[in-house]
C-alpha cells in the first residue's frame, strides 16, 4: 500500500475521540497504569493450570461460551461466588454473575444499560480516569463528591442528593470504589457503608460498587461489600482478576440482580469473553488464589515503602500523601504552584510516566497539583531512580523540591 | 438477596434491547452459531503452545498489552501479516494490524469509527445477522444488494450507488463477505473484485471486507483479498481465528490504513484483548496453522456431505440449495409457503435449533422461506437425526416435505 489516496476524513462521524498515537513503548520509569509486578505473576502454577484444564476440557473451545452459556465459564463463576462470600460477605450464586473482559467491559455494560446522554451520575470527586472519560464520551453529567480518609463523604453526598432532587433530577447511580479507593487508597468503614445504603434507598438511586482493588489490602481485613450489606438489590458490584493475578488476563465480573444483569447480557454482543483465560483462571484460583494474594500484597507493600521513602528523601515536605490501606497507587499533593499537567509532560520527556491529578478528578483545580504514582510495575531500584528523576524535573520546572529537601522529613497524615 | 425491591425499570434509557433470557442450554440438535467441531480443536498442540509461551514469557502478563503495545501481541501480528501475504496476497506489516477480541469487536470498532445514526451503508442482501443487528441498533440505514453465485451483484451495486448519489447520500461503506459469503457460501471471482474496487473508487466509498470464513475453502484456492488488490487504502479488512482454530478463543484482527486504524484504536478502551489467548495462538499458529486448516476443512466438507445427503433424503425437492465453496453453513430455500420464523420456533421446541432466513437478510420477504444450517458442531449422526426431526416438524407445520420425499432427488443448482 504505497500510494494511499483514500481519504477517510469526510466519512468520520462527529464526536470521535482523537486518533491514537503510534505506541512509543513504555516509559523507562513507568508509574502509570494498572501494570503489576512481573515477579508476582504465578507463572508456574498458571502454566500447570493451563495444561490441566486444556487436557481435560480443551475440546469445549469448539463452542462459544463453552458448555457454560453466555454468563461465562461455570467453574469460574462458582469460584467467584465462593470467594465473594468468604472475602466480602456477599451472598450470590453463579447465576448472579456475568464474566466480562476485564472490569472495563463491566463499566461499559453498566453504563450502557443505565445511561443516556444528558443523564446525571454521582461519583467520587477523585476517581478512576477510565470512569470519567467514559462518562464524558457518553455526554453524562457527573457530580463529584469530596472524599476524606473514610472515602465518600456522607454529608456531601446527602447534600448533593437533596440538591438534585430539588431540581427534579434522579441520578442514575452512585459510583464508588469503597475498598481501596482509586486514587486515594482509603477503605470506607462499615458504619459509613450503612449510611450510604440508607441514602441510596431514600433517594432510589442504585450504587455502582467497583471493588477491583479490594483483594489488595495490607492487613487483609476487607470489610463486607456494599453488595453484602444490601438487602434490596440496589447494588451493582464489579470486580477483576487484573490486580490480583495478572492484568493482561482480561477477566472481570459483574454481580447484580437478574433484572439489570439481563440488560447487560443483552448488550454483551461479543460471543463471550475469552474462554482460555477463564478456564485457566478458574483452574488456578481454586487451589492457589487464597495463598497467592497475601504473598502478592506483601510484595506490593514493600514497593510502596520504597516509594514513600524515595518521596521523603527526594521531595521532603514538598510531597504530601497518606499511607494507603492497600492497592498499587499513591495519591500525592505537590505544592500549589506545581501544575501537574505540565509536570506530567516534562517528566514524560525525561522518561518518567506519571498520572496527572486533573485526569483523575472531577475538580480540576483541587487536583491541579496532585499526581498519582503506581508502584507495582517498576522494580525497587526503578522506583528510587524514577522518583529522583521526577524530583529533578519538578525542581527544574517549578523550583520545588528545594535542594535541601532530603534532610527534611515528611509527616504522614 | 431474598427481598429484592429495588426497581431498575424507571432508570433504563430508551432504546435498550430486550433483556436476555436465562440460558436454557444448547439445543439437542444445534445447527446455529459459529460453533465448531470439538474433534477438530487441536488440543494437544494448543496445550504444548501454552506451556512453551507461558514458560518463556509468562512474566509479561504483568503488563497490559504485554511488551507489544495496544495493537496486540507482536508475534501474533507478525504471523497474521505473513499468513495474509501467503494466503490472500496482502501486503501489510504488524503496524497495520489491530488485534481484537473476535471479529465481533472488529465490527463494533469499524462501525463506531465511521457511523452515526441516520447514516447509510451498503451491505449484501443476505448477510451475517450480527452485522444487521448492530446496524439496526445504531440507527443506520442499510441498502441490501442482491447476490448471485459470484457474490455481490455489480449491476445492482452500481445502480444503488448511482441512486444514492442522486439523492445526495454517500454511503459510509460497502460491507461484503467476498470469500465464503455468509450465508450463501459463494466466493467472489477476481474480475468482480476488480469491478467492486472500481465502483468503490468512483463513488469514494470504502469497502469493509469481512474475511472471517476465508480459511475454510474446500479446494484451498483462496483468491486475493480485496485489500490485496486495492492500492489506495480504501479497504478495511477483518478476519478471525474463531473458525479456523477455536471459536471460544476470542481473537480477531483488523487490517487498515493508520488513518482509520488509529481512530479504531482510540475507541478500543478495553486495555487490550486477552493476552494469554493471543500468546497461545501465535505460538500454536507459527508451526501448525498451515497444516491444521486443510485437515479441519476436510472434516467440515465431510459434515457438509452428510448434511446435503440428509436434506436430499428427508426433504427431497422441498429443500433447494447450492453446494457452498467452503465454510460451516448451508443456505436453504424451502417451499414458499413455509414461514421460516414459525419453523424456527416449532423446531426449537422439538430440540432442533436453526437460523431463520429473515434474521440473515435485509429482504424479509425474499428470506421468508429460507433457513441457514450450520454443520460444524453436530456429529454426523446428529446431523442425520436433526434433519429428520426438522423434516418432521416442517411436515407437521406446513405439509412439506411430503412423505414420499425420500425417493425423489434434489438437483444441485
Amino acid at each position: 500500500m504505497t500510494n494511499l489516496r483514500f481519504d477517510y476524513a469526510p466519512l468520520l462521524p462527529a464526536g470521535l475521540p482523537a486518533p491514537a498515537a503510534k505506541w512509543a513503548g513504555l516509559a523507562k520509569y513507568s508509574f502509570i497504569g494498572g501494570n503489576n509486578d512481573p515477579d508476582q505473576v504465578p507463572v508456574e502454577s498458571l502454566t500447570a493450570a493451563a495444561t490441566a484444564v486444556m487436557t481435560r476440557e480443551g475440546r469445549t473451545l469448539a463452542t462459544y461460551g463453552l458448555a457454560s452459556g453466555p454468563q461465562g465459564y461455570l467453574p469460574l463463576r462458582d469460584f467467584i461466588a465462593g470467594k465473594l462470600k468468604h472475602d466480602a460477605g456477599m451472598t450470590c450464586g453463579a447465576d448472579d454473575i456475568l464474566i466480562v473482559s476485564g472490569s472495563l467491559q463491566a463499566l461499559d455494560l453498566v453504563n450502557h444499560s443505565l445511561l443516556a446522554a444528558g443523564d446525571t451520575v454521582i461519583i467520587e470527586r477523585d476517581t478512576y480516569q477510565g470512569a470519567l472519560t467514559r462518562l464524558a464520551r457518553m455526554g453524562v453529567n457527573v457530580v463529584g463528591i469530596p472524599l476524606d480518609d473514610g472515602g465518600l463523604r456522607m454529608d456531601a453526598l446527602a447534600e448533593a442528593l437533596a440538591d438534585l432532587k430539588g431540581r427534579g433530577i434522579t441520578p442514575k447511580y452512585i459510583y464508588t470504589i469503597p475498598t481501596v479507593q482509586n486514587p486515594t487508597g482509603t477503605i470506607m468503614p462499615v458504619a459509613r457503608r450503612r449510611e450510604l445504603l440508607a441514602l441510596s434507598a431514600q433517594y432510589g438511586v442504585p450504587i455502582f460498587e467497583d471493588d477491583c482493588y479490594a483483594d489488595l489490602i495490607w492487613n487483609g481485613e476487607r470489610p463486607p461489600a456494599l453488595h453484602a450489606m444490601d438487602t434490596t438489590g440496589a447494588v451493582i458490584h464489579i470486580g477483576s482478576f487484573s490486580k490480583s493475578v495478572a492484568p493482561a488476563l482480561r477477566v472481570g465480573y459483574i454481580v447484580a440482580p437478574w433484572e439489570i444483569l439481563s440488560r447487560m447480557l443483552a448488550l454483551k454482543t461479543d460471543a463471550g469473553s475469552g474462554a482460555l483465560e477463564q478456564m485457566v483462571l478458574a483452574e488456578y484460583c481454586v487451589p492457589h488464589f487464597a495463598t497467592h494474594v497475601p504473598k502478592a500484597t506483601r510484595g506490593l507493600r514493600a514497593k510502596l515503602e520504597t516509594l514513600m521513602a524515595a518521596l521523603d528523601e527526594q521531595f521532603g515536605t514538598a510531597a504530601e500523601f497518606d499511607d494507603p490501606r492497600g492497592g498499587i497507587f499513591l495519591w500525592i499533593k505537590l505544592p500549589d504552584h506545581v501544575d501537574a499537567m505540565r509536570l506530567y509532560q516534562a517528566a514524560l520527556k525525561a522518561g518518567v510516566a506519571i498520572n496527572p491529578g486533573p485526569e483523575w478528578s472531577t475538580d480540576k483545580a483541587y487536583a491541579g497539583s496532585r499526581i498519582r504514582l503506581c508502584f507495582a510495575s517498576p522494580s525497587h531500584d526503578e522506583i528510587r531512580e524514577g522518583v529522583a528523576l521526577l524530583a529533578d524535573v519538578c525542581r527544574q520546572e517549578f523550583g520545588v523540591p528545594e535542594r535541601s529537601a532530603n534532610v527534611e522529613k515528611h509527616a504522614r497524615g
